[in-house]
């Protein structure tokens, strides 16, 4: 993003003056309600209403063009009907207005008919680099300057709103509303909201990266329905997390069905959703599956405390509450574990004789009677060096709420760490009332211990990968393999080549030689020396096991050279008669790993791994990686299959060589990286993972090509 | 159940005189609360203050003993404390109350001193047949007859109390109220509350068997932090299945962490959980993991509609919600699927060109200026076939809200499948109103989709197991083998003897003979005819693989001899010189299953099943069933494990004999339930599982004996 680009959206963000195009005097329209919001509001910057046809709109002085304006305009908001949009902007552009915002609807979503208008739309944006939010969007608003230029209707029964550290972007205009609805409902105070409609021009992504740079906002939310421009997400994801923001972003589109549904109802593409997952897991990126995990996440988050661990005290008046608290932290990642002896002791001799100072600890039911304990129980809570987060338990208890509230809020100034308070039945009046002090606060410790357990993750998350080029990548040869193929006309390359190919990324692979006959075959086996495969070689059979072009574990002259001569019958069967013969070394048995490169629309090369047999193909365990990856972030993406236990000792076999593999898949997400124009699928199947230190072997591999442009 | 058991449990529920012992004239104090809250709740039967010194109790006329009272009493409700109580009690039952509530504390809760008087409590019961709730409890109350002997302050606050179709039973009085009082918050009806505290004599169970037989109630709830008689628990399941009455139910101690705080903080022990989850399944039960999804879920069921298939249409106003719901759904089960062509084309003629009428169906935002769009839509669908469940998506709102009630009301009003509405922010008033309509109202998909997907689960569970004993088990040899064993004095079957048990209850097993030396090994290969396994026979090498005692695939004599000789050697060396061997037909390849029996501490005989090899091992993908099983419900816990796709045809090997691993896993489970005092474990592994038709063989097993009484 240009700096000229990003100065236009700060001005969206923060406009100093708006402009309405289309303002009417009818606060209740559509075209009205900007001017209407902002009065009410009041915004504290120029409000310009331009109306053709009045010297005044809702009791402010109007305009009728543009042009009778004196001074700097930082934001239009274009309440015109579709088809006077254009117009509209190219007066916008040419009053040099740096952004805009487009509300009607009319465009892509609406089918051909919008397109066309859309594509015209896309071509001033082109012409004269004004920067665009929408169309079809419901604008935006900033509650620190009170900036309003929205249509909404979320507002109307409202005279208050929370501000806070939150910012909001939502790709969707009426779901976006109903989550700015309840977060104001939960008491979570936010900052801006914009909603980003078709995205003719400015994406979510671009929205954030403004917002990710301005001062006082520390939680972006966003909710996506598609996303195009993965690698721009990316991008805004490295800087918060260089600045320490979370992202919580919902997206839509995770189940086949909804994947289907989101491509039919917007003018998004929804990429796959997997390799989404695995692109905003190793940016940082915390993924919700709804609105209200996406709030309850940000109300821990929303007080800026991180979690230096994962260790969870909860204090509660219910033993059992406790014990489902304990639950449901496991569930999400954290650990709550009985105290160490001496602290139990310090913690027994302010409870009860039949409460527990284990941790979970039950303060009992007595805590209603006697509100003191909650303070005595915190007390030593607060300075226990193994605790890492505090979880504290009540409910009902409206009368007694004056005196917990204040035993929390006590405990919460004199930790840094995250308390929170899960308080379930009553009136609800003490969840408010700790929540205006900044404390979040539950109705259900399942929510609670969700929104924890992702605060831990964050707070604990490994450096973004930082990948650095290996230097002894044989670019010489990689450049022939790929030359030769495009000289041929091929689109797929043979297993000797793509093994070649990963063999110059330094990717061990088992020893072969290509051999045109029998004899050829013979004399190969005897250079390998040991038991061999002998296999078909062919650009034009792609899966050779179908064929039966498989012999494995061949160990005499006579068996080779029999083996081969009916390998190459096959062929001859199979439609490639100029088949040749690949004659490899055995390699022993070892884990089987599969990984491959393919290119995802919105992201990219990616990389995909996953352990070859019933992992795979029984349950789908695999995982994705945007390409390139250093070796650190490679081994989390192996580590993140259900099935890691198997790079341990296992079934009384050794620990596996996993640096060995995290290098492998390091260098094939370089490959990826680097030959994103060329390769369009690659697969390294089986890649066999020896013991620790012993390394990896790939043992075949295919790769296909791009079409040729 | 006894009769008369069951009768005093249905005058604890419906007493229609309760006598107070120890009523305080202060209703204030503990001991006066129940007084006060049945005066101020207007309880409709005889209330019936016992207090030695004062002939008023709170304005009531109170008795100095229970002898003054005439007539039948059959709830007596003791507020003495804990030192007091025995005598009480006997007090009680000398009048002849059949049922009291013992509110107290200081028993078993407390540790030695409390459980002396626990042990106390327990013979006084025992000796005059007096059923008990409690100690440690807050009471129960019965909305319906306004009877409320319970000191709970959970209803301080109010004056008025939503009635309704909900039973509620609770182990923990501090969060049973709180989750009492969640319920009342979201307006759900709860007819009965009881807590159970430390089950002294009735258990949850017992309640919630009362409950069941109880017109008007039609949901069940209850909370659990440990299970002693999981049977009892599975006989109510039972009757409820046959009402049709779901069981929902939050069970504590679900992790490692929750389950050791479980047994420090409670009287309770908790019964390993992986049992209790396969028992709660096969019986109906519906578990949750804590208490919003125990409401969300009783708010689908409270109005007693069924879905009769999993097919989910949903109409949203924001196309991204109805994707979230398809999502969501999808997680839960659910099928959100393209309605057909001429459907879409009704939907199509009534909704925006520019929505979608496939399903997840887009009304769009035009909805909110035009209410009876929804009306329109929804007429639609409640006529479309494939529907099964409708899910209406809205938000905000509330201005356009009577309308868009109203069309749904309509809507709920023409259909009997289940209709529920996800309304997110606004203000909330829309949501109150639903929910008084009885159309259950949600404020996220997800918490919808989750409810929605159990009422599914219920609707279609299938037939509880209903076992017969097979007719062809040769209960001779079992007695015999047993007996052997017994009269030697052995806790374990060497794998001979284990394998004609199960031979015995018809599980086919891998042909195979002892032999004492290398010579009868040789005979007994001839016998069997083909490849053989020789491994060694014992009763006290528990791991025979471990030291070397499996040979496999041995084809000549020699090899046989030479094998022989050295597993022997191998005995000699492991200790047990009498050692034999076990010559045993190789079994051909096949899918590897676990299956083995245990003993629960709660819930009797178990079966355990799972997929051998790296599922179990490294996922630890195994399921739990009751002994006995049916076929049906043994194929069922097959078919629940997660590689479950390992039964259909995958990586080329045709589908596996499915029916023939459920008959074994159901004869297993008549061998687990026959043998319960004698067999504490036996371990089938493996049982080969060969291709559809082709049936199973047991190739190795294992079984432990109990220690002798």
């Amino acid at each position: 993003m240009a700096a000229a680009a990003n100065s236009a959206i700060q001005r969206l963000l923060h406009p100093r003056s708006i402009a309405v195009l289309g303002a009417s005097d009818n606060p209740i329209k559509l075209s009205g309600r900007p001017i209407e919001l902002m009065k009410r509001f009041g915004y504290t910057g120029r409000l310009l209403p331009i109306n053709a046809r009045r010297a005044e709109v809702q009791g402010l002085p109007a305009y009728r063009g543009l042009d009778e304006v004196d001074g700097e305009i930082d934001l239009a908001m274009v309440m015109l009907p579709a088809d006077k949009v254009v117009d509209g902007l190219r007066a916008c552009a040419a009053r040099g207005i740096p952004a805009a915002i487009v509300g009607a609807s009319g465009f892509a979503e609406i089918g051909p008919r919008g397109e066309h208008l859309q594509r015209q739309l896309a071509e001033v944006i082109a012409e004269t680099g004004i920067r665009v939010l929408g169309p079809n969007c419901l604008g935006m608003f900033n509650l620190r300057d009170r900036a309003m230029p929205t249509f909404t209707s979320a507002m109307d029964d409202t005279s208050e709103l929370v501000d806070g550290p939150v910012a909001f972007v939502s790709q969707s205009g009426a779901f976006g509303t109903f989550i700015f609805s309840a977060a104001q409902n939960a008491g979570l105070g936010i900052s801006h909201f914009l909603n980003t409609g078709n995205e003719a021009d400015l994406s979510v992504a671009e929205v954030l990266g403004g917002l990710v740079e301005t001062d006082g906002v520390d939680v972006l939310m966003a909710y996506l329905e598609g996303v195009h421009r993965g690698r721009e997400l990316l991008a805004v994801a490295r800087r918060a997390d260089e600045l320490d923001k979370p992202i919580l972003l919902v997206k839509v589109g995770s189940s086949e069905a909804g994947a289907r549904a989101a491509q039919s109802h917007t003018a998004s593409l929804a990429g796959e959703d997997a390799v989404f997952d695995g692109a905003a897991r190793q940016h940082g990126i915390v993924r919700l599956a709804g609105q209200e995990q996406l709030l309850d996440t940000a109300q821990v988050f929303a007080n800026g405390r991180r979690a230096r661990g994962r260790r969870l005290s909860t204090l509660s008046l219910s033993g059992g509450a406790g014990v489902l608290m304990a639950d449901v932290a496991s569930d999400n990642g954290l650990l709550v574990q009985p105290w160490d002896e001496a602290w139990q002791q310090r913690m027994a001799e302010v409870i009860p004789a039949y409460g527990s100072p284990r941790n979970p600890i039950d303060l009992t039911a007595t805590l209603i009677s006697d509100p003191d304990l909650l303070r005595r129980g915190l007390d030593v809570a607060v300075q226990h060096p193994g605790t890492d987060m505090i979880a504290v338990l009540l409910g009902n208890a409206d009368n007694a709420s004056e005196q917990l509230i204040d035993a929390i809020e006590q405990a919460h100034r004199a930790t840094d760490r995250p308390l929170v308070v899960v308080w379930t039945g009553g009136s609800g009046r003490p969840r408010r009332r700790l929540q205006e002090l900044g404390i979040p606060c539950f109705t259900d410790p399942g929510r609670a211990a969700a929104a924890l357990g992702k605060l831990a993750d964050f707070s604990l998350r490994p450096p973004l990968p930082s990948p650095e080029r290996p230097d002894d990548i044989d670019d010489q040869v990689v450049r022939a393999i790929v030359q030769d193929a495009r000289d041929q006309g091929r689109a797929q390359l043979d297993e000797h080549e793509s093994s070649r190919l990963i063999a110059a990324y330094g990717i061990p692979c088992a020893g072969a030689f290509p051999a045109a006959t029998p004899d050829a075959a013979v004399a190969a086996a005897h250079d390998l020396g040991g038991p061999v495969a002998v296999k078909l070689l062919s650009d034009r059979i792609g899966h050779k096991s179908d064929v039966g072009g498989v012999r494995l574990g061949l160990t005499d002259d006579a068996e080779i050279r029999a083996a081969a001569g009916e390998l190459l019958d096959i062929a001859r069967g199979a439609g490639d008669p100029g088949a040749r013969l690949l004659v490899q070394r055995m390699a022993g048995g070892g884990t089987e790993l599969i990984a491959g490169i393919k290119h995802d629309p919105a992201f990219g090369p990616v990389v995909v791994v996953g352990f070859g047999g019933v992992l795979v193909d029984v349950l789908a365990d695999s995982q994705v990686g945007v390409a390139p990856l250093d070796a650190a972030a490679a081994e989390r993406l192996l580590l993140s299959l259900r099935g890691s236990r198997l790079f341990g000792e296992v079934r009384g076999k050794p620990a596996r060589d996993l640096a060995a593999a995290a290098d492998a898949v390091a260098r094939l997400s370089w490959l990826a990286h680097d030959l994103a124009d060329d390769i369009a699928e690659l697969d390294v199947n089986p890649l066999l993972l020896d013991e620790a230190g012993k390394g990896v072997v790939a043992v075949d591999c295919l790769a296909v090509l791009n079409p040729a442009e």
